[in-house]
């Protein structure tokens, strides 16, 4: 279908009916940052931008693209990686983005809940809880700009998954608006409630093809009282899983993040800071940064950490560590470590694979994978990173320094990326830790997914959006009858 | 559809086809154990009780009922309090009991992972953990009958969920097999996986309406290094609230259970018992069972336990407290608080309201329903306990104590479950906090979810199973054009 200037005018006055003129953008300079992607892969088009204020205006926009077979495209801070939340070329779209309802709701400290809209940020979901003398859990890169309307559709993951589990762990209700514009809300702040289907799973994860999320229940934890931290060179990938088992073993559930870190990624995360030391004397081939955290008293904490690096230097795990000897400290190493991401976007060329493998298999397929890699692209470097404590890994081989990197991506992103995802794959693992699979991993679906979960999904994708107006042409693959 | 003598046989003969003779009951003395509800108040029929022991059995089996238009029930322990796992009277449905599949068929001890069919019984799960120095979690009184798949099929709470969280939260993957014999897998024991919708969660909390959950990989989790359990007098349900508060600031995450338990319960469950004393000297209203866990040393925990419960006497929401000192002292205040359920079975006459309330609601909901059953039955016992770190009470007015128990419940147990479950509805809770809906409380779902949930519930359930066989009358009210 061909957008037709009738077409769109009739939907920017049905939208501006509903929401206002100044919430409908429609001149390119407006909608220019809302059809491009954060890693400006794709340009796409959209038909009208709208920016709802309200549940109810969101559901009476949902409504009449529905009637008038109008598609929608959900948006919230427009961080995806996987072009999943801009539009296709096609121009018939509707961009329905949620930086307006950006309100905190409630926040109920004996319940340990923070009510909020999906446009809120998760740094200022965080912020909130923690004016409310509470943690709210979920750390990821782009907490400043994502949403947790997208936190929740994505199923977002980060650096405190071991300990807290991923998005959809955090949430205990939801209020969504459904493609025909009805409303289904379960904000009711329970943690336990067997009344039949748990319908918020449904929408979890689902970027955007079955709903839009506009609000949401936020679990909330008690603040650590300690946390202890540090970075520790280990002998290889394998003996920084054995360490980690050393580490639940000893601390009974206080490891908080585990995360590993190539010595490639290192030097490359080192050489864009240009101020930052190692926090280790000399250069090693794997590095961990392990931070525990507890009710306990920090000495009793930090004891804890000793007797897990003693135990790991005895096994002849551990070839040097550094413990953070102050909240300065503790910063520095954790900056370390998230700024890896945008050292790669800085210096350009990266093949970006975000894997899981089961916690017994990672260290075997990092070594594979980095292998076979090699063998391909001799001179890559190999910037392998991320939640070792979850079995996810970023593995990101990084153009040679003297390589072009728009040439490099053209020779090598494909074959390297399905190299790295079809031993994943072989290893029982996923080809999408967190990052989704949005417009850029749809197809690949078809390769790795078995048939009956491509039915399955088809089955709840039809029998909640039967018109497939949500999102079109994201998450899930073209199959005969069903896309 | 009655039943006639020959659609019986058709059934039993292509049913013997697949599993074998043995593993087929029909006799009445056979089939009476699985067609009895375990608390004895619903007794069904079955066309043919079938016990596969595969998988493949299992796709068999459901695709020839897919067919044939034969319902199927699906059973583990048969366990449910909800009458959700015996067939109606109708006498047409196959039970499809799981208990052969009883395999465990995997423990990971790097990954931290549990695979099991879903004939095994939580005891055997938790014993399989621990032999590979795990915890796994879940704790529930019907540990030694009810099976994980069961425990998976109805998302079981009990008392580790304030930790350690619901059933669903315990889980990985899971392989079932869906109403028209296909087999969905995702036994992958990945802790990230972003690849699509995570078709996982539509089987779980379902009771057996949307296919038949043949096995799953669980979470393990590390042992606790650690425990710390008192038995606690407070001053009210509010004191309670607040003292909880207390622990889990104070504790930063170590408190692993957190029970209420009323007057009236501790009397009926010391009396039922015989030869255990109550652990406080004077009688009290209130009382919680406290338990901490974590990795920190012994000492260490108590300490902070300790510090708990003085912060608790200062604030006067503490009136007396036994700390175990050992191992069977702990095990005693356990054994106290767990035997409550059989106590009341025993007694007999006891109205099971199993709600859920928001934390900061459920002191004023305790009052106010206690205030309100005490109207309408003056004499009544008020065996009130449970979860109240989960928000979650088992609210369970019993009989007076020369009163009869059978026409006791005949004249109360529906007023009074009414009363209780609408101040909960009230509050912002739910009717069935852990203990599912079932046959029981089916119909009463159309007075408290919103048309929208019930729309989608039906929505979901007629894309999985169109030809409603999978357990039906079970779970979904009936609705115009849906049931």
């Amino acid at each position: 279908m061909s957008l037709d200037s009738s077409t769109r005018d009739a939907t920017l006055r049905a939208l501006q009916a509903i929401v206002g003129d100044n919430a409908c953008l429609v001149a390119d300079a407006d909608t220019e940052s809302y059809v491009t992607d954060y890693r400006r892969i794709s340009r796409g088009k959209a038909s009208v931008v709208v920016l709802p204020s309200s549940t109810e205006q969101v559901a009476a926009v949902m409504a009449w693209c529905h009637t008038h077979d109008v598609p929608v495209v959900p948006q919230g801070g427009n961080t995806s990686l996987m072009g999943g939340a801009v539009p296709d070329t096609r121009g018939d779209a509707v961009v329905l983005n949620l930086s307006r309802m950006n309100r905190v709701l409630a926040i109920d400290t004996v319940n340990d809940t923070l009510t909020v809209q999906a446009g809120v940020t998760l740094a200022a979901a965080r912020a909130a809880a923690e004016e409310g003398g509470r943690l709210f859990p979920l750390r990821i890169g782009s907490e400043g700009s994502c949403q947790i309307g997208g936190n929740l559709s994505t199923n977002a993951g980060g650096t405190a998954v071991l300990r807290y589990g991923n998005m959809r762990d955090l949430v205990l209700g939801i209020e969504a608006v459904l493609p025909d514009g009805r409303i289904y809300s379960s904000l009711r702040g329970l943690r336990k409630d067997n009344t039949g289907y748990d319908l918020k799973h449904l929408f979890i994860g689902a970027e955007g093809t079955l709903g839009i999320i506009t609000a949401a229940v936020l679990k909330l934890m008690p603040q650590p009282r300690a946390s202890a931290v540090a970075f520790v060179a280990v002998a290889s990938p394998d003996a920084a899983v054995r360490l980690l088992g050393e580490a639940k073993r000893l601390s009974g559930g206080a490891v908080t993040a585990f995360e590993l870190i190539s010595g490639p990624a290192l030097d490359l995360v080192l050489d864009y800071l240009g101020n930052v030391a190692s926090p280790l004397a000399q250069r090693h081939d794997w590095m961990v940064l392990i931070e525990l955290s507890s009710g306990a008293d920090a000495a009793s904490l930090e004891a804890t950490l000793l007797e897990i690096l003693e135990s790991g230097y005895e096994q002849q795990l551990v070839q040097d560590a550094a413990i953070a000897a102050s909240v300065a400290d503790a910063q520095t190493f954790w900056r370390i470590r998230e700024e890896i991401s945008d050292a790669q976007t800085r210096t350009g060329g990266s093949i970006k694979c975000d894997v899981s493998v089961p916690l017994s298999r990672i260290a075997d397929f990092v070594d594979e994978a980095s292998r076979r890699v090699l063998e391909l692209v001799p001179d890559a470097r190999m910037v392998i990173y991320g939640h070792m404590g979850d079995g996810n890994v970023h593995f990101n081989p990084l153009r040679p320094k003297d390589a072009d990197a728009k040439a490099f991506l053209a020779q090598w992103y494909k074959p390297v990326s399905d190299l790295v995802d079809g031993l994943a794959h072989g290893e029982g693992g996923s080809i999408s830790a967190e990052h989704g699979i949005g417009a850029v991993k749809r197809d690949d679906l078809r390769r790795y997914k078995s048939q009956v979960e491509l039915e399955l999904m088809w089955q709840v994708k039809r029998a909640l959006d039967p018109k497939n107006l949500m999102n079109p042409g994201r998450v899930l693959p073209a199959m005969g009858e069903g896309g």
